[in-house]
């Protein structure tokens, strides 16, 4: 979809006018429309499918929040707001940004109440041993890597991923609860409808935008401002190639339709800084369920290379991008079971030697690897990697196989984290870090919580908290 | 420095008008602007500094070039723009552009006569064994990975370094050379000049910039267009911290004091894409000399993890960002030699345990390693990392020591690569790839010919190669 700014000086009358006009309609369009009308805002929902949900309703559903919300301490789960920033700055780690953090883990707790009172359903019971996607409709699941090497020596380990209460995949119950609550709220929605283009004024201001609604075009000025919450480009091949090619590897690209960059292309003609392009969240679902933990993820130079019982999102990361796609998990017959995703045994030996052979590695080097791990194993240690019990037990029971985990054949999600740069009450930066007056932004369309070091959940926490941020600073700009 | 882009219909007049005016006169600037005389147009070139020289006269002063040059011939070495061209392809890897690596592998034996003919000294001499700055002024070396795994396996490998004739870094005899062929050309230079604004028309073409002159602003009017040539932002913490954190941690930013983002921020602000900001040039030049390659670079857990023979600039890359720079150079006292820039030995033992311990690496780790790489060196071989003769020999001759290759204590150069999206000819484009009339850029605040894989002198070979042509296509549409 091609878009452009264009001069709002050359347009007589705007078609409509409204407070806070949100493009796109998943998880941060529905908090910043919702945001918006609490402070009062005439707010106009525009999204270009037939309906709402966005990448959102197709995600696993699982909002990260923690400090001690109601749900953790129903489950009898201790947490605190600082222990939260301590492991998401740890996860997270360089290009962070700590006012975005800081303010989040503060206003987790009474977040949590808010999305409840928007009608998302939660039951208080505690799901162990799948991340992300509990088959069961439990509330709550480890969903990062807060419990192993070398979180859990950073900061005190409580699981927050909150996940809606419905069997698997949970998206869908989060968006129809969000978008039943926008059209409850005095918001208006119209589907169908792209932002085509922006309106400036001579100053820089944005003050409209105009709509394509079943390709007519509509315009509308929007007095506090326009929020841009359209999702990330994952399916931008040519975005993609500019800012994060390997991401073209992964097999699976989590995203609905709308998730090729137009709303940051837009801000960006518009005169919008960026952050972070280049970072995307990669999923490596193998050691589901978690017993898979115990096998060992080596390199095509049968080194391990990470401790296997880290968080998938974390496992895809260092697989992609530090080994280049080419793993696998070695298992031994001790403590195999079918992974759940699909992921497929490609080798079978004996013998780790065997098994090396088979997998066309080195000679020696497969053995050596496992060799040294059973030796640090046998002592319930792994001083290498940190890995933990109870996925401390030697491979010695034949046949050894080996699972690919190679991008070729290999379930590897993966979806953007960069977008438009933005302050914390969503105003839209340039690249000199000055306010772009009238432009706002949420969700993945901006750079928020997580650049790197992903736990699951923290898009749609990011987008909602960020998204009703942005809505509100919109609609307080309304009233000038 | 603050810049910004102004609305040109609010100027009633330009202080001086010409055909094109170059910004920054590095080796990119000085390149477009002989460019741009060779075409003919009346050019100004706005130099920040007291003196022309930036990045580039501090530089090691190597310029990739290949394909048959004179040079390569004379010194006795076949190779091909075929070759060339594959050789970089997969070097650069993921997100290069090839249309411009093509262009340049066919124009590179031109090109290198141009330089000559612009004045820069080369003796038909190869020097072997040091990368990059030859202690001598021999005029050829091996500048990038092309003799070692895999890249000897994908293309035909030739030494393509070509160094000014003068002993030691070379980068201020290449300006010198470049600064003298444009002053006596008709291109005009004025020094401590910032250029702190671009003048934009209603439709979105630049037609003219303020400098400022010691202090007092001039404007200009370039009937044909600005060229930026401004070089990276690696001393702009914000842009690293933003683009690419870990470069902070290197010790030795490779920079004269203009690389501060301000071309690339200004051409933002105009609407221009960018391309690969996240991108740098990472060298560690820890095997200088060339008998060091014979040591086991290794990471915190004891394992290798490349063939110690690639060029310091790949080495780099991996120690940086596979291994978030910490790693440590084994050797024993068979092949040690003190390395030539001050890198220091850490660690000493008798044994590769009595070592590893030293070290603080996990029991049998590093033993494990040294075993296995004997084990196949005996026989000539390194199956793991394709490592080659002559630097293939068993570590067996106590005392064994590690040579520190942590960012905190060794030589870890960075640069930045990314920048200004442009075409083929030097225009900059938008986000959406349409070209930004009257904007021209080229060399390190464009995404260039390197995005990654670093051979040394891609960068200069890059700045002028395209600084010409930017040149000359702003000159050519000053006759529009």
């Amino acid at each position: 979809m091609k878009t452009e700014v264009l001069d709002a000086g050359e347009l007589t009358r705007f078609d409509e006018e409204v407070d806070v006009l949100v493009v796109g309609l998943g998880a941060a369009g529905a908090a910043a429309a919702l945001g918006a009308v609490e402070a009062g805002a005439t707010t106009l929902v525009a999204e270009r499918a037939g309906g709402g949900g966005g990448t959102s309703a197709m995600s696993g559903g699982v909002i990260y929040l923690g400090g001690g919300t109601a749900l953790q301490k129903a489950c009898g789960f201790e947490d605190s707001p600082e222990e939260m920033l301590k492991y998401l700055q740890a996860s997270i780690g360089a290009g962070r940004d700590d006012r975005k953090l800081e303010l989040y883990c503060d206003g987790t707790v009474e977040h949590f109440d808010w999305l409840v009172a928007q009608g998302i359903p939660y039951k208080s019971t505690f799901y162990y041993g799948q991340s992300g996607e509990p088959p069961t409709d439990d509330g709550l699941v480890w969903s990062g890597s807060e419990n192993v090497h070398p979180f859990r020596d950073l900061a005190k380990p409580a699981p927050r991923g909150h996940v809606a209460a419905v069997p698997g995949a949970a998206g869908h119950k989060v968006m129809s609860s969000l978008c039943t609550a926008v059209e409850a709220s005095p918001a208006r929605t119209v589907f169908n409808a792209s932002c085509t283009a922006l309106y400036r004024e001579r100053d820089g201001a944005i003050t409209g935008a105009r709509l394509e609604v079943f390709g007519e075009p509509r315009t509308v000025r929007a007095r506090g401002g326009i929020v841009i919450a359209t999702g990330g480009f994952v399916l931008n091949d040519e975005m993609l190639d500019a800012y994060r090619p390997e991401a073209r590897k992964c097999s699976m690209r989590v995203a609905a339709d709308g998730d090729d960059g137009s709303g940051i292309r837009l801000g960006m003609e518009a005169g919008a800084g960026t952050r972070h392009l280049d970072k995307v969240s990669v999923s490596l679902p193998v050691t589901q369920p978690w017993d898979l933990k115990a096998g060992l993820l080596v390199n095509a130079q049968g080194q391990r290379f990470i401790n296997e019982d880290a968080y998938y999102g974390r496992l895809g990361d260092y697989a992609l991008l530090r080994q280049d796609g080419r793993c696998w998990l070695i298992v031994d017959d001790g403590f195999f079971v079918q992974p759940e995703y699909g992921f497929e045994v490609v080798a079978v030996g004996e013998t780790p030697a065997e098994l090396g052979r088979e997998l066309g590695l080195a000679e020696g080097a497969l053995e050596s690897t496992i060799e040294l791990f059973n030796h640090h194993a046998r002592r319930g240690e792994d001083p290498l990697f940190g890995k933990r019990e109870p996925y401390l037990r030697p491979l010695e029971t034949p046949p050894f196989a080996a699972i690919d985990c190679t991008t070729e054949h290999a379930r590897y999600a993966v979806f953007t984290l960069g977008g438009l740069a933005t302050d914390v009450d969503g105003r839209v930066l340039d690249p000199e870090g000055r306010v772009l007056a009238g432009l706002y932004a949420a969700g993945r369309s901006t750079s928020g919580l997580a650049v790197g070091g992903y736990s699951s959940g923290l898009s749609l926490g990011d987008g909602t908290f960020f998204g009703r941020r942005a809505g509100r600073t919109a609609a307080t700009r309304a009233r000038r």
